[in-house]
């Protein structure tokens, strides 16, 4: 529905900050379609957010922004609105295994996520041909020791010409340094193929298996400075046995890395994710 | 806390519900701690529950009630408040397996579910220890085909003596009349040893393991006068394979529908629970 | 592995099966790698998978199966012997959704399944890309009312040409008749999407909606000439909420389906399944 | 059944172990009921587990052992049998709550578990009326940073007059040193609150929440003199949410706790867990 759209806000919590928001919105001529609210009892921080049709707002776009932003002042809020006409466009990072990629491209082909994907990145070759099935660019920008600083000078460029909103690492097998990371904040989603905070870093099924465990995880999350430490999105478990041999949680993996990173990009493009300290809140 | 209270909220859509209901509590000094909101798309049923505290309220209970009451009547509102400081009375109703009992109590005497045990009821003597070691009355009502009608006039006694609010069959393997549940709409909550509707009626893991099902459930439902057929609040499964026989089946169902109960038994004691078409909305 | 091979055996229990039988392979110089066995208590069959190595073997092929052949009648065994060097051909059946087709060709692609695709069937045109794609024949076969007896002649007819182990009906909105179902006996593998028996039929997220479950499910079986009844192979749940719709239930079940067919169609494949009494024995 | 016996077996694989085995039991006149065998691909340890009946075996139970022994010298076997008719010891050792250890006492009451309590063990005096409730003698031996090692005495001492043969750390909060642990090497069970080995050591569940989680976890595993570090027997995980504070992980963690432990204490009481390399092979 092209006249919907989404109110996020975050901000000290006190009296009255519903009543005001939703009065507001009823005053303009919008009608609230759902609602959805938490206030954190550690730090008192008021999260909402409002899903609305603007089809009989009394006001342009510009004019809500620009009156909203008074209120919102008066209540030190933080706050974003997206129009839902406005799809969100997405670059996947990939580096040669593909399972996540195909994934998000027959999601997204089937309208099920309901963002678009700008084009396809990645450090490798062996990925072309199914961005090209697709109809999408794939930019390949291999990374040496080297040349890393510079590829990423590259990824910015490449990022920045397709207007991207959303990054999402789809098995990229490379560390985003601080330069990338701090320009898309919020922005960079990426699955780390462990139940984090269990084996972080490199090979997670191989710490799996040599740690027999009876469970392997998948852990969907922003991307922050600090490595597989930013806020999660979305997890999940499968059972293993001592039947499964690394291949086994490799291919059980799989499965619960692209439905663990596809939940949380369908999360992030509804706007139905808020961070707050590093924790995020899940309108879900 | 003694101050909270809960507003639960089902009429028809319209516009403006949301803001008129939290005006009207920042207007009388209420401070709202939790909002959630539902809008049936199949028939436009508008629900809501809001959770706040009366701490700074300018009205006493009965103002604040009579005067919701003229606003809700504007918009065609059905509504409960409850107070969190009247703690719901239970009763609890069990034949002879004691394990749905044996975990209430326990939730109970820990303080987990938020409500009080106000007497156990059986048609068997064989939990009467475990409520003694509770401190509950137990109340044996034997039944037979002849003595039914009788003996449910007899229940229906001891549970207005016990100013029960919720009732809970915890593994009663009578099937109670019209005039019981009639007394009681939406406060019967049952345990049902099966994935319904999939096993309705006798020996559910019986009928599981006949047909060779790799899963087996427990449903929560609230008991109307279709017999497994009332609105379902909780359910879960668990893997079963062709090692498991009926014994096995019992024995996992046992862990499943305790949980599965008390989860129900949880959310309607918090006011968490509506009831809109046969189907339940669940504010979680 | 070439020289890997699987026996299957299912007979009526008695002492000294698994001496005759693992002493036989011993003196014939077969290394076994794993044993599984299960005996159902209660019809008292013995089912047997042994998984071995042939590389040492002293006899051929053909002496092999001759020699077993003479003990496994001493024994009253059903069995039959799989080489993993011949690998299983299998037919994918497809209607207009792509889900659980598009997952088989993946993984078959990555090599996870263990069994080749010979070729994709459908009563439509919508998959044909799909299966191009992957360099596979698409057969398209439209089904009416008056030719559905004359399209099922055909369908044997290509099913036979491709030499064909297994169909696998990957969400084909067709019920095959007896004649193709007598053909390929416990060969023919179904999803259904629903937890069955819930829901068996058509338009089973519908039918989940309407009643509000808090879960739905899939299921892959044996097809059977009995429509939903045949023996279950595999089963998975997934929660649901009261904001799902039936557009949420169809994307839910989507993911729910293509894993649990997948699940199903990998253990076939492994040989890990064996049909008792019209339930399975799965050695995982 | 009182002529139930199990036989373990782990040693270095090679050609000829399940024939000479089976052989061997069905030379003796027992019939195998299950059996279940695994290798471990990294090592090459062979492990099997034998479940068979005693009835018409020609030889008392001291022949079959010393018969056994001679073959298992030859194949270098490691290996214990258990009969069923001398049912396990368990010494549950608890503090302050009694989640776990009134799960333990009701499921023992039922049969559930096939193991006897044989008594009580704790650091508090909180637990002393559950145990009583069962009949069961309860020890209190309060620790102190002094006082340590001399209580750990009494406790090998009432260990050793209960003749015990499993040690189930049903939350007990102190950490056994290494007298104890070497005393009953693979026979002491411990449940830690959290999805190890994510948040080992202190107060995982507030771990958890300043984490983030989406999940918790549940881990029962053998206590080693490594913390937290043996191996693991069985592994669960459950769903939580921005709303889930502190308190209510705790909640949900109970259950997890209860349930895998009990899981855990099961499988080994029916001799179905082995240890090979910190890693357990789980015959279930």
């Amino acid at each position: 529905m092209s006249t919907l759209a989404r109110l996020l806000i975050w901000c000290p919590d006190r009296k009255g900050i519903i009543a005001a928001t939703t009065g507001f919105l009823a005053d303009v001529g919008i009608n609230v379609l759902e609602a959805d609210q938490h206030t954190d009892p550690d730090d008192g921080t008021f999260c909402m957010r409002l899903e609305f049709d603007t089809e009989g707002m009394k006001l342009s776009r510009d004019e809500l922004t620009a009156r909203w932003g008074e209120l919102a002042e008066r209540f030190n809020m933080d706050w974003r609105i997206a129009w839902a006409a406005r799809r969100k466009r997405i670059a996947i990072l990939v580096s040669k295994q593909d399972h996540c990629l195909q994934d998000l491209l027959w999601r997204t082909s089937i309208g099920e996520l309901g963002g678009e994907i700008a084009c396809v990145i990645s450090n490798h070759k062996d990925c072309a041909a199914a961005a090209a099935q697709h109809g999408l660019r794939y930019h390949t920008l291999p990374v040496t020791p080297d040349n890393k600083r510079q590829q990423e000078q590259h990824l910015l460029e490449v990022l920045a010409d397709a207007k991207v909103d959303l990054i999402v690492l789809a098995r990229y097998m490379q560390v985003l340094t601080e330069q990338v990371v701090a320009a898309y904040p919020g922005r960079i989603i990426n699955i780390h193929h462990s139940f984090l905070p269990a084996f972080a870093g490199a090979r997670p099924y191989h710490q799996a298996h040599e740690r027999g465990v009876k469970l392997i995880g998948a852990t969907a999350h922003y991307v922050t400075t600090e490595l597989d430490e930013g806020p999660i999105i979305a997890q999940a478990t499968v059972s293993v046995s001592h039947r499964d041999r690394v291949d086994d949680l490799v291919r059980k993996g799989r499965d619960l890395e692209r439905t663990t990173l596809a939940t949380a990009v369908r999360l992030h493009l509804a706007d139905k994710v808020l961070v707050n300290q590093n924790r995020t809140v899940v309108f879900e």
